[in-house]
């Protein structure tokens, strides 16, 4: 028993320190990599994760796991052994169930994908990449057959991304959810406040930009000597271990305060990364999310139901105004309040606002679900995608590129991905309510600029539990109930018809 | 045989990738990871140099190499394949002799030592160096009993950094070499001109170092597509692949141009990896420099030869004065010239001038050569340190941190190391006086600030090679002969006696 321990142990912690490595490499390939390196560094990534693939699915690790899961033996384990062994049987079980010629074959396709996809985006031409997703569909539906989880295929797609969650709960959650806020947004259309609102149209330059994500990065407690800001084209977290977590923002993109609500969205990311189960639990399974949408939900959290609030600005804004006081000088309070949370359906989904965000991600729900039961095709997808466009945000692409060729989720073959940005927008909302309830301090704490009560608590009832529970079952015992809709649906309705007078 | 061929590049592909792994990890050890990362961060390193050791050693790769290096076979070979082979066995059949119990007490070793080293340099006390000191250099003899180099124990350390270097050439070059440096020293001490010399006191911002910086690394024709200029404490030169080589400098070091030889130096080295064999060698045993005293000839040759001398500074100067008007104003070509030539005996090596640079290294070099034969004891190398700075440069530090303990080297087990600096300095000056030889346009060019022909010879002379032939035998093949300092004592007399009028 001692030595299958051990060797249990050693070889998470050497898993961990692989996915540190692979972390810094993916970091270096979005930030400061020489442009000509990129061969190089992606032959270093794929030769990094076939070592750690090698490791985890080989023979003597699964061997001495098997043996610690054995009733006999497992009972005679201490609490901690016996989550870890627990934990480890389902993962490694999991990984073993997918021969190493289909890692290769799914691999293969997915490189090609990707690389139509952009050449799809050059031309503007979604035939280019058709043949390749049809291919990637194929590949997706054939691995869903190493694994017996029940009902329909997506299921078991979904499980990878949020384990347990399933097609039926979705479809009722997101039914309801955009039924509702399509009615909030019709009736947001109706008013003069729509008719009348206009954009920001400011600049502020990207070293001004800077300063301010550095203050909130600080004002959020991100300790320095564990956290680095970095730029580049898409923002990004990525964990190198548990004392060096790092984010990054574009000061290039359209819009005066991407930069500060993408800084915000990371650093929440990264709040969770940097409070992850250390101690007994750190390098081993136990120490990483359990679902990417709870990941989510914390940096949904922070950019939502934080930073896009007023008493968030009431401390704010006045330092806003004084690093940039050109572009705010006849900018009242309520004025830049609602131009940060200014309504207008948008093409694409990551420039999309508050309330329409979570259509967008229910749009491509929709796709999946339907291209996994084999009740649409891929050739089709451009004329479904603009329906669906129309029939929820009343505007339609123009062309692919502003379409259906927006994400590059699916060339990667990252099917499921796109819920859990919904979902962890869902919990989000679930979680500020809880807090509310909790602490009648809330709104005034915000106001002084003052989260560290705010981190406490995720710290306490959502980073501390890594992997000890399922995600919806976390937003359970903290919240009270698992994932629900309606409290963020209240939450929208509460602030846009306030902003929109209705 | 075909199979053993394509083992035996898969293995040094993945060897060099691996490798390009760890140059990443290391890099961002000294540039960008937060303080807190260093932990998370050695043992990432440590692991990656377990899994690229177990490559080196394993008995199947030792088989395939052994089986293609039987007569019978090795004649089938093809010239590449031949190279390749006769090199890897030399390789490995050398790590092959050191036991892996030896590999971790001399890696704990270096460990402690380092430690103990930084400690004993904040107590300014050689006392507590000394014993770790006294463990390394025991475990460096014990390591010499693992191979079968004749002469003195020192000459297996020697043939680490300098293949086929020996004690008895050094001892030779060496000692013709202080006796010319000290009797120059001698003459020039007794000169007006050293006698009413002023150091530079201006200062440059760092920005504005930045700038000449950046224009010196694309005059050298560093492409910024395979390159990157970033800051460090200490300057270095790391290259992750052959499209992949980044250098650092510092800002913050005393004296302005620090930034900018030390620019200047580590591009020479760049430039050396960036010209590594291509082609049929990438990824092979070949595509490396066969010596550190090679790789150092081309960062010396660059700083030294090239960017200390009249014809650069024509063509730099007023680029210089350009950017820095206020710092320059009153400063003419003469007085700028003397400044970044000016020779005065320093305690610190790495502040060394020109001239008395490379006494330092002969020190070193002596106290090592006496250690390994037992001629000396690591408890009295304070006392011996000073005594030969006496006898060389004619001052003597008042503590130790500015003398024995001012070089990490000895704490790591470097010892043998630090030749290579001097042999690269002699070496630099008979490339110099060659490619003078080749080209009489060579002054004109560099006034004219044209590397191009330069960077040809260089490529086509020593850089395209790699390990295909020994240092000293590429060095004799484009100069006529090998290692020579006469070629450097001559360059150093021509040059100093004109600066000083002697």
């Amino acid at each position: 028993m001692k030595g299958s321990l051990d060797f249990i142990y050693n070889q998470q912690k050497e898993l961990s320190t692989l996915s540190g490595i692979g972390a810094l490499i993916g970091w270096d390939q979005m930030t400061y990599m020489p442009r000509m390196g990129a061969q190089e560094k992606s032959e270093q990534s794929a030769l990094l994760s076939r070592i750690s693939h090698e490791k985890v699915v080989s023979d003597e690790f699964w061997s001495h796991i098997e043996k610690l899961n054995q009733e006999s033996i497992y009972e005679q384990l201490s609490e901690k052994d016996k989550h870890v062994v627990k934990r480890l049987y389902t993962d490694v079980e999991k990984s073993r169930r997918i021969p190493s010629e289909f890692v290769v074959k799914i691999s293969k396709a997915t490189t090609i994908g990707y690389q139509a996809w952009e050449q799809a985006r050059e031309k503007n031409d979604f035939k280019t990449f058709a043949p390749h997703l049809e291919k990637i569909i194929d590949l997706e539906k054939e691995y869903c057959n190493f694994f017996e989880i029940s009902g329909p295929k997506y299921n078991t797609l979904l499980d990878d991304y949020e384990e347990g969650m399933t097609v039926d709960t979705l479809r009722k959650e997101f039914s309801f959810l955009k039924k509702e806020i399509v009615e909030i947004l019709d009736k947001i259309k109706s008013t003069n406040t729509y008719e009348n609102q206009k954009e920001f149209d400011k600049t502020i330059d990207a070293e001004e930009q800077k300063k301010l994500c550095k203050i909130v990065h600080e004002k959020m407690r991100l300790p320095s000597e564990k956290t680095r800001l970095d730029e580049s084209t898409h923002p990004f977290t990525i964990s190198m271990g548990n004392d060096d977590v790092r984010i990054t923002t574009s000061f290039q993109r359209k819009g005066p305060f991407f930069s500060f609500f993408s800084t915000i969205h990371e650093a929440g990311h990264a709040l969770y990364e940097l409070g992850m189960p250390k101690g007994d639990y750190k390098d081993t399974v136990i120490s990483d999310s359990p679902s990417l949408g709870l990941h989510e939900s914390q940096s949904r959290f922070w950019e939502n139901m934080i930073a896009r609030s007023v008493p968030f600005w009431k401390n704010f804004y006045p330092e806003f105004k004084k690093t940039n006081s050109e572009a705010f000088k006849d900018v009242d309070f309520d004025t830049w309040y609602r131009v940060i949370n200014l309504v207008k359906p948008s093409l694409i989904r990551v420039e999309a606002d508050e309330l329409t965000y979570c259509l967008h991600v229910i749009l491509r729900f929709e796709i999946e679900a339907d291209l996994m039961e084999d009740k649409i095709r891929v050739k089709d997808l451009p004329i479904i995608w603009n329906e669906k466009m129309d029939e929820m945000f009343g505007v339609t692409p123009s062309n692919d590129v502003d379409g259906v060729l927006q994400d590059m989720h699916w060339s990667g073959g990252n099917v499921g991905y796109f819920p859990t940005y919904a979902i962890g927008t869902i919990y989000s909302a679930q979680i500020y309510n809880q807090i509310a309830k909790e602490n009648r301090n809330l709104e005034s704490e915000i106001e002084n600029g003052e989260f560290g009560n705010i981190l406490n608590w995720l710290d306490k009832n959502i980073h501390q539990y890594g992997r000890l529970m399922m995600a919806d079952d976390i937003i359970k015992k903290c919240c009270g109930e698992g994932l629900n809709s309606k409290i963020f649906v209240d939450y929208l309705k509460d602030k846009y018809y306030e902003i929109y007078q209705l």
